[in-house]
């Protein structure tokens, strides 16, 4: 309750929270051994009283949020309450394997910890997010087709070689919605975020959580079936896959057999960009299809935002037209009503901001406290 | 965590919860003054020492679960371990409005209690399913289209003034999803429940927790298009909606034109087990109907149970086959690697148990527990 930074009374607690004011004391007085809250600067003790203001301390710990892509990585360290402290990026290829990468990271996490000017002893938690289907619970990524040598792999093991912290692991479109709603919309409990790029995929959030399913591959949208793809074969064997129609790569596809150079979701993008009208019209019809299966998730899922990001969401406002053209006729109008469908705020930053959140999280969960408290 | 009624020592609720020892000792003291647990009956005390082994004292309160259907209600009344106690149904028309039907089930309520010889000041709570959408927060029906009469209505306030104790509402298949959980798939975190009958819906249970969308409206399955449907319109407005293909009178429908007598849901049942065969080709093709949306579902949410229920559920394994054949066909292997597709076990007492179930669960809260030691 204390994360969003503000000040707070142990009677706003109480109100806030429904808990009894003795268990009220209890987790404060908890929370300030620990560190991670302190008195508000504002309050004035008087005599022997106790303050009676808190907030969060967010200095009491940081923690590393990395997002290593096919061939991106991106590492930050942050305070509890998400400020950058240092950061840094590398041209990193992920097929290179566990080792190089995770050697790399562990490295860049000792850089950072030096540039920042903080101790290794004072890092709460790792997050790491993964081009891949991701085993969260082991934090194992589970045959990832991009991935050579991941298969299985014990990441958080490896990483703890160098950092003896908790590493929480996940894929890339789960870390991405975290982020975007640590930017943009933290109030907000029901939320799915489309990443449209290669692939097509969602990260869900309902009951403000993230929802990964059974074996971790909820939000696998790229291949769910479009009407309009029965012919279209999709390298996964089945034919009319969403990927197959809308993924960058298909959209590219359709572009150089119309005669433009054509083979990357970038090389879309210029185009679009550059004003070609083909271009602009098969990027509006991938919205339409990628409307086509929002439409049902609105109707399974009731979310109150979509956030469109990926790659290519750069392609501008064609992609979002299609996309609400169809979920607005094809959805419910109960659940429509106050649905809002938006691009990414946090843009190619959502990945890291997000497994920074996944740490922040860890460090002040309830579990970790009561652990820590021990 | 005693909810499965089994004893257990505060060491052991320790070691299950995460919880420090102090914690657990304080919960397990409140809880044994509410007298919702008890000392277990083969801990001997000895000396002065407390005693070591405690289980769900299951008699402390009794709840009321009540599914109210289009023309038929059914209440029961069971204990905190949800044995029922006594119940009561009648033939009871949901159009006969608020007033009389919620003051039918004030006065069943009372014979219940009665019955089983309990006073109303022993009734923890009552929980209530309706044949509509419901705001569950409020209690409210939104614009339920079978329910004149019910629309924005204060359904736990016109109960209170008969019982003084929390009402929780929820629509049936909601409720439908908690009762099949609570007799079947009590371990099962990752469940979806599908009503089959005149309209189809699906019951979401995510990470344990029912999944309600922004404004309540999750799992309405039954205008989401199907592609064999382009033609068929359907009384939304829309074209193609599931409802219109795969529900009761739409089968019905199909098979009139056959020259059969059917209208109803029942109609299509019994001709199904009469052995007719266009009707079971109507039904199967119904499943795969369902099956292509389902598969879709199983992309997005990752359910390692579908659970098929509704009337139409007891036309057999034909449903069932036509389902599972797309599902299977059409969904990601890693996502069906592990899944179940199951008839309902709770059968046409699966609401009533789910309406019971979340009364249970709200009585049990730690949030009505700390309201309760206050």
């Amino acid at each position: 309750m204390l994360r969003d930074g503000q000040p707070r009374t142990r009677a706003e607690l109480a109100q806030l929270t429904g808990l009894a004011r003795s268990t009220v004391a209890l987790r404060v007085d908890t929370l300030m051994k620990l560190g991670f809250i302190a008195p508000y600067g504002g309050a004035v003790s008087t005599g022997g009283r106790p303050p009676s203001l808190f907030a969060l301390n967010s200095g009491a710990r940081v923690v590393v949020g990395a997002d290593l892509g096919a061939t991106h990585a991106l590492v930050i360290l942050t305070d509890l309450a998400g400020t950058v402290l240092a950061e840094e990026r590398a041209a990193l290829n992920i097929a290179a394997g566990p080792e190089e990468v995770l050697g790399w990271l562990a490295a860049a996490v000792g850089r950072l910890l030096d540039a920042a000017g903080r101790e290794a002893r004072e890092l709460g938690a790792i997050g790491i997010g993964l081009p891949g289907p991701v085993e969260h619970d082991t934090g194992r990524p589970i045959n990832p087709p991009i991935m050579p040598g991941w298969d299985r792999v014990d990441v958080p093991g490896l990483v703890q070689r160098h950092f003896a912290v908790p590493v929480l692991v996940d894929n890339d479109v789960n870390i991405m919605a975290l982020g975007e709603q640590a930017t943009a919309w933290a109030e907000v409990p029901e939320l799915m975020f489309i990443k449209v790029a290669t692939g097509i995929g969602a990260g869900i959030i309902s009951n403000g959580q993230l929802q990964r399913g059974a074996q971790g591959t909820a939000g696998d949208l790229g291949h769910v079936r479009v009407p309009r793809g029965e012919d279209v074969q999709c390298r996964c064997g089945n034919t009319g896959c969403l990927e197959a129609l809308a993924g960058g790569p298909a959209l590219a596809g359709v572009l150089s057999q119309e005669g433009r150079t054509a083979s990357t979701s970038q090389d879309v993008i210029d185009l679009v960009r550059a004003g070609d009208l083909q271009a602009i019209q098969v990027v509006r019809q991938a919205g339409r299809d990628i409307g086509d299966v929002l439409a049902t998730c609105v109707n399974l899922i009731n979310p109150s935002v979509i956030v469109i990001g990926g790659s290519l969401a750069q392609a501008g406002e064609h992609l979002l037209a299609g996309i609400r053209e169809v979920v607005y006729r094809r959805s419910l109008p109960l659940a429509t009503e106050h649905l809002r469908i938006a691009p990414s705020v946090a843009g190619q930053r959502a990945g890291v901001v997000g497994a920074a959140s996944l740490a922040i999280s860890h460090v002040l969960s309830p579990e970790a406290i009561e652990a820590a408290a021990r």
